[in-house]
This record gives structure tokens, C-alpha cells and sequence, in this order.
């Protein structure tokens, strides 16, 4: 089972009061989500699976957009309970699963959708073979992920350093050695999976999937210089990697 | 016109001595290549071209596997002469050309295949337009570039460094900065693009190809071991991209 880090307290205390958390899909509370929604195709009277779907700010998004069916899974008790508070929309549903063992029937949805959930997952070979399926003919999966430079590092908190001209960079090691990596964020040791962005495509194209988008994202020189997303050293190395991919 | 720097004499001595140049598609010359042509299809009775062809190892190769026509294209003259030397194969002719500027004749070839020559090339988006176009429906473009991750950094020669854990780690800035990157490698001042992985995978998809296998390649822990090829730092951060993409 996936180590549930966002039912543990200090974690999830830290997660809710991230801009992300607070913000929902603004500038600021996601600042990538304007390329990742473009994958997105029309939704109007169409089935949309949300993993990972915490809060359910990308749910709550396909409700409106006019999904008929938005099926929201996770695996924290604490993230659903807030996520069905703020639903009032009958369409949605919400249920705990563990995306490393879940099921899913097959040829029921249009879009399959992942928010910054899938380097968590260890059988992700699995789960992308069970969205494969579960995929109606002409289906997408849209999915975000941190970016695999910034998951590489074996060390467990990275710090940007300065080159030997005084360039501030970052310090890429293990990109190569895929697996587990503990970080300490929010809390110490979160477990995720690194893997190199070779990999995902190729999970995908093992499972019968095109291509069809793909970005290295960071924020745009207008998004930092307007203040809407100034991380730093954020155009040194992309942050999410944002993938669409269409079942043929 | 692109830099010609592979006929500029101190760089031409450099490259001359090179493994890669004196072992040619040996493990010690050229240790990605067994992945890279685990991409080309069969050959016999087909049409093969070679950008970028330099010494013509490929083309060679090409021709040894059954290919009826083998063109290769290079802008270096030294280096055409050396191939056109070593090549006793009628089958094989080669033409100098800036791949810049190219002009290809539209579905003519089965293969196009070009090794660590793309990263040189400015207008690569008409290039591949170009590929595109010569190749016959179902034809494979196979390359090799350096990676992203290598040409990102804005330094002249970037050093490797040690994170705050000791560990060895590439100095990553600049990725999502695109351009021209000039580098101090066998002569000062070589001039090469630094793109994305997504960059080159979008390109590939907009000029309508289906991306079909990607490797961000590194030795192997094998490779390393054995001695074949034990570059320095080469787990830490991946050394070539390799493509394969169809013309559906």
C-alpha cells in the first residue's frame, strides 16, 4: 500500500495551507494548469476520472465544464472529507482507493486526469495499463507529475547551489538510477518514485498509447516577472512534467 | 549557415582522435549504439539516409545491412573526404549540404537516421519538415542528440560539483532558456542548440509523426563495470537522447 502521508497530521496541516491547497486552480494556486487544461478535450456531457484527486479542485472543474460522470479517487480519508464538503454537485463522486492496487471497468471514460499524483505511485506500469483499459476508443489521459530533475537527487532536501561562474543550479544526480526517493517536505521522508520522463513515455507507448502533448514546464518570464509565480530558480530546471496522451 | 567547425583544423585533429572516430561502432566508439539501432528497421532492399553523416560509420553500416541506396549529407568537406575514402560501397554516395537549408525530395527514403548532429542545427523545425516529407509513409526517423540536460547550462564547460551531501552532481541551469549555447569542447567557442526533450518531441508531433521509443541514455551500470564505458558522472544525469519516430 502507497504510504498515505496526507492522512498524517503534520503532513496534511502543511499540505492545506499551500497556495495549491488554498488557491485552487488560479495564477497562483497552479500555475500550470492553464497547458495542462488545454490538453483537456471538451467535456460537455462526458465521463472524467480524477487520481488522486485530493481536494477535488480538478473534479469539481469537470462538473462545471459539464461532465455528466466526474469520479474522484484517493487514498486520504482527510482530502475526500474536505472534497465531499465542497461538492454539491450530485455528478461527482468520490471514492478512497489506492491507486496502486485500484481496478478500474473497462471503456467507461472520455478522460482520464491526474494532478501531481502519479510519482507516488510504485506499480505505476499497472495503474497506466488499468487507465488504458478503462479509457473508451479516442479517450485522453492527462497527467502532471514533478518533473524528473527535480525528483532525481538522492540527497533528502536538495538546495540549489552556484556553479563555478556564480550561476545559481541544480544539483542533478541519480537521474539514471530510477526508484525510490524519501524527501523532507512538509514532513520528513515522504516517499515518491523517480523516474526519468523516457520512462513515462514509454509506459505509455508500452500500453498502446499515442503521444500527443508534452511539456517541461516552469513558469513563463511573464508569469515570473508579473509576480504571479516568481519560484526561484524556477526557469533553471522544469518543475512538472504534463503529458496528453490518446488512446487510438 | 551553421558553423562549420568540423573543418576548422585545431577541432578536425580533436574529433580525428576521439574514440567515437578511431573505433567507430564499437562498443568503445559508440556504446549508445546498440539501443539506437535496436530503432532501424531492416534494411535490406530499402533507402537510407544519413544527416550529419560525418566519417559515414552509418552509411557503411547501412549499406553492409542491404540497403540499396545510402546517401549521406554532411557540411564538413574533411570529413566527407575521409568517408569517401573508406567507402568502396557503390551504394553509398555522399553530398555536402547544410542541413540548414537542405532541400530533400519528398517520399523517397525508408530510413532517416542522423547520430549527435541535430543539436547542431538552428531551423531544426524545417528540417524536420523536410525529414518528414522525403520519408515513404510507415518510414522510421531514428536519432541521436546530446541531452538536453548536457547543453542546458549557460557556461562555457560546466564542472561537475559536489551537493551539500558530497555527492556528485551536474551543475542544471538554463533548461528551459532555448538557444544557442557555445561551449569550449576539442576548440573554443563551439556553437550548438540547447532544446528540451519536450521540444524535440513536439516537433516530431506537429510535423506528424508518431513518436515511437525514446531513451534518455546513459552507459549502464554493466557498461560502467565492465570497463566498456566508464564516463565520469554518467548515471548522474543522462548523455543522449535517443528518438525513434514514424511517419504514419
Amino acid at each position: 500500500m502507497t504510504q498515505n502521508i496526507y492522512d498524517q497530521e503534520d503532513f496534511y496541516t502543511g499540505y492545506a495551507s499551500l497556495p495549491r491547497s488554498i488557491h485552487g486552480l488560479t495564477p497562483t494556486g497552479a500555475p500550470e494548469w492553464p497547458i495542462l487544461r488545454s490538453y483537456i478535450p471538451p467535456l460537455h456531457n462526458s465521463s472524467f476520472l480524477d487520481l488522486g484527486c485530493g481536494f477535488g479542485w480538478y473534479s469539481r472543474w469537470a462538473a462545471e465544464q459539464g461532465a455528466t460522470t466526474v469520479q474522484g479517487i484517493d487514498i486520504s480519508s482527510k482530502m475526500l472529507e474536505r472534497a465531499r464538503n465542497d461538492a454539491e454537485n450530485r455528478r461527482i463522486s468520490y471514492q478512497r482507493a489506492d491507486l496502486e492496487s485500484v481496478v478500474l471497468e473497462d471503456n467507461v471514460y472520455d478522460v482520464v486526469f491526474s494532478s501531481l499524483a502519479l510519482h507516488y505511485v510504485v506499480n505505476l506500469k499497472g495503474l497506466v495499463q488499468q487507465v488504458h483499459g478503462t479509457l473508451k476508443p479516442g479517450g485522453s489521459f492527462v497527467f502532471s507529475v514533478e518533473h524528473p530533475t527535480v525528483l532525481a537527487p538522492r540527497s533528502s532536501d536538495p538546495k540549489w547551489m552556484l556553479d563555478d561562474e556564480g550561476k545559481r543550479s541544480w544539483p542533478l544526480n541519480g537521474y539514471l538510477d530510477e526508484g525510490q526517493r524519501e524527501r523532507d517536505w512538509l514532513a520528513k521522508g515522504v516517499v515518491k518514485q523517480h523516474r526519468t520522463v523516457a520512462r513515462y513515455v514509454k509506459m505509455l507507448i508500452s500500453a498502446g498509447f499515442v503521444l500527443r502533448a508534452i511539456e517541461e514546464w516552469g513558469p513563463s518570464i511573464e508569469q515570473i516577472e508579473s509576480g504571479e509565480c516568481n519560484w526561484r530558480g524556477a526557469r533553471e530546471r522544469p518543475v512538472y512534467l504534463l503529458v496528453k496522451a490518446v488512446k487510438v
